[in-house]
């Protein structure tokens, strides 16, 4: 008897996750030193070296570190409680309030799926993280876009339609998701923006998942507004040191929320992976307190890349970008790949050695791509001039 | 305007997970040492030496570590596959038939997710493992309990009840779950009934997940069947170094399965936590290649510890205990906790400073609790008796 190919369950059709950012696997020629703007390049952006330490020293402890509570050692999260809020504006019970998670994706994971129930509407930004979009499609609710316009004048600020998210409310969604600094556009809200979302979500008794993974990395001084000092009793906040602190490998991330969520998010962590790895968890131990300067210096060389990065796509009619407020995402207009981006994709890949995250991901975005210039910085250049390239040949 | 308390969605409510095992927080005794049964006490039995050192240095060379392909390092599965193969007696390709998870937690979260849809059916053993039956109601399907007849003669198997396993086959159950070592009795499942779950599988074109996390640790030399070796089409194989290795503390466990089903857990991967984190993904190189001897005494010495307490619970008629044949579990009868057994447990907590886990968690067992007594020797053995006491003041 053959044997029968068990059918995907539901979800997965609704997931529609064919298209994996970071997993492609086709060839890039030699003789061009690829460049994978899918995900920063940790060899040319270090993990902070008290990190490597203390995720070796815990190794080397053993015992004390192995086995933690689902929700992640208490004496880590004592620490980083205490940080994090001073650096969100609003305090955090680390008993009750904090959950470690294996890295930020774990806690966007475990928060949708502890928040949304089957057959809800959830208010998603688009664009956004592809991943918001993809969870709430898994839990078999359906997300409702809400259109963030960045594609503004130079030196305007993006703005979240507001009146969209109201109706969105007003149709029976009960959550918003969104990332501050916006993944992939690097928008950074207004203080405006985050005031209304705060306002809005308290008039229709509406929850709100913010995922800030990029708000330590914040350019040319630009306030930054953290939702949870207007709304803490009815958000969530996603961080961790995956992205500006390059620590993605330790796979540690935190959540903030009420402690309601928290005690859900710990039963969900108790089936789905148990615990941040618990040697890992002392990666969380030097955070928000690296050797001074650090984290100056990490931003600065940052902003010299986006820099040169914008000023190779603005000099060139084939493409066009927003500049970068917050975090290392860039996200590049390329008219001439609307309705073929995987066609630009695949000849970025195979004609420039560049690897880049298709727009599509990130909503309706059928001319863009993302790009995480978290890199090397010549090599950096050198591949977004053979981007321009190959939109010219487009 | 009060915050809603949001309510927990329906998958919440099935799972039933106000019990944690492992996640007591009720203070134990000053003056006694406490004993945690609920899991392997990893600085009595540390991780093989060569692990530390495979982690450490991968945390210091950076960049060919932090970032995987969501099934894992292509160069770690490579080194897996290739002792697994011989291990369970069946070839596994690496790079479609094997994916690691974020602990074997990780991979049998996964796993049941790319397998059950909502309403189906799935045939779970009773007793085992608390998580699969929590998961199967987390994923909106009804658990079918199959009974695994361990209180038998002393010397004589454990059998699986086959025509209950045959009629949950007939009834429309295309799923099985059960580990091997059992989870919680430490009995080990003859070749005959291995065979027969390969054959019913076979005629009703059912799926197998097997959970082998302990099939290193046999004792006695008994023989161990790997149903894989019997099935490999329609079964999927989880295993890992976090307890006879006691690598838990770095959350990499490994499921080898047909590559359709390979597929479909990398893409939920994708979205519950990317990967297991890069560099502990080097915890795996060592991975049954540990030096000369290493192994052997590592089962050696857990005999002794099984066997010394084996000796103090046989001794007392206020409970009872099947003779562990593999992996560090024991299963202990406590009559006089019939119904009271959460009380016992607090009691084992307050006056004898031990932690176990309760019986109700693994099925309908209102008098049992279980023990890892992967511990320091002599503190288990103390401990015993102090359990004992408590069982005959109950």
């Amino acid at each position: 008897m053959a044997v029968a190919p068990w059918p995907a369950p539901y979800r997965f059709q609704r997931m529609n996750a064919d298209h994996a950012p970071g997993q492609e696997r086709t060839e890039v020629p030699s003789g061009l030193r690829h460049v994978d703007f899918s995900h920063g390049d940790v060899t040319a952006f270090t993990p902070p070296p008290e990190v490597i330490d203390a995720v070796t020293a815990a190794l080397r402890d053993g015992g004390r570190y192995a086995y933690s509570p689902y929700r992640g050692h208490a004496f880590v999260r004592e620490i980083v409680a205490q940080r994090l809020s001073a650096f969100t504006g609003a305090p955090i019970d680390p008993a009750s309030e904090l959950i470690i998670t294996p890295g930020t994706q774990g806690g966007l994971f475990l928060a949708l799926s502890s928040l949304v129930e089957r057959g809800d509407k959830v208010a998603v930004v688009a664009p956004d993280y592809f991943a918001n979009r993809k969870i709430v499609e898994y839990l078999e609710a359906t997300p409702v876009a809400v259109e963030l316009d960045y594609r503004t004048t130079a030196g305007e600020p993006a703005r979240l339609d507001l009146d969209a998210l109201r109706s969105a409310f007003a149709d029976g969604a009960r959550l918003l998701v969104f990332s501050n600094p916006n993944n992939p556009t690097g928008a950074v809200y207004t203080p405006d923006d985050i005031e209304s979302i705060a306002a809005l979500a308290a008039e229709f008794d509406a929850f709100v998942v913010v995922d800030q993974l990029y708000s330590r990395q914040i350019f040319d001084q630009r306030p930054f507004t953290h939702l949870r000092a207007k709304a803490a009793e009815r958000c969530l906040t996603l961080i961790g040191p995956s992205k500006t602190e390059s620590v993605s490998g330790c796979r540690v991330g935190v959540a903030i929320a009420p402690p309601a969520i928290v005690d859900r998010m710990e039963q969900l962590q108790g089936v789905v992976s148990l615990r941040a790895a618990g040697y890992m968890q002392a990666a969380l131990e030097p955070w928000f307190a690296e050797s001074e300067g650090w984290l100056d210096q990490r931003i600065a060389d940052h902003a010299r890349i986006r820099d040169d990065l914008h000023s190779v796509f603005t000099a060139s009619d084939a493409v066009s970008t927003r500049l970068t407020e917050g975090g290392s995402y860039l996200f590049l207009d390329v008219p001439a790949a609307k309705g073929r981006v995987d066609e630009f994709v695949a000849r970025l890949r195979t004609e420039a050695a560049v690897t880049v995250t298709r727009g599509p991901e990130f909503g309706d975005f059928p001319e863009s791509v993302r790009l995480n210039f978290s890199q090397d910085h010549q090599a950096a250049v050198d591949a977004a001039h053979r981007i321009v390239q190959v939109a010219e040949r487009l």
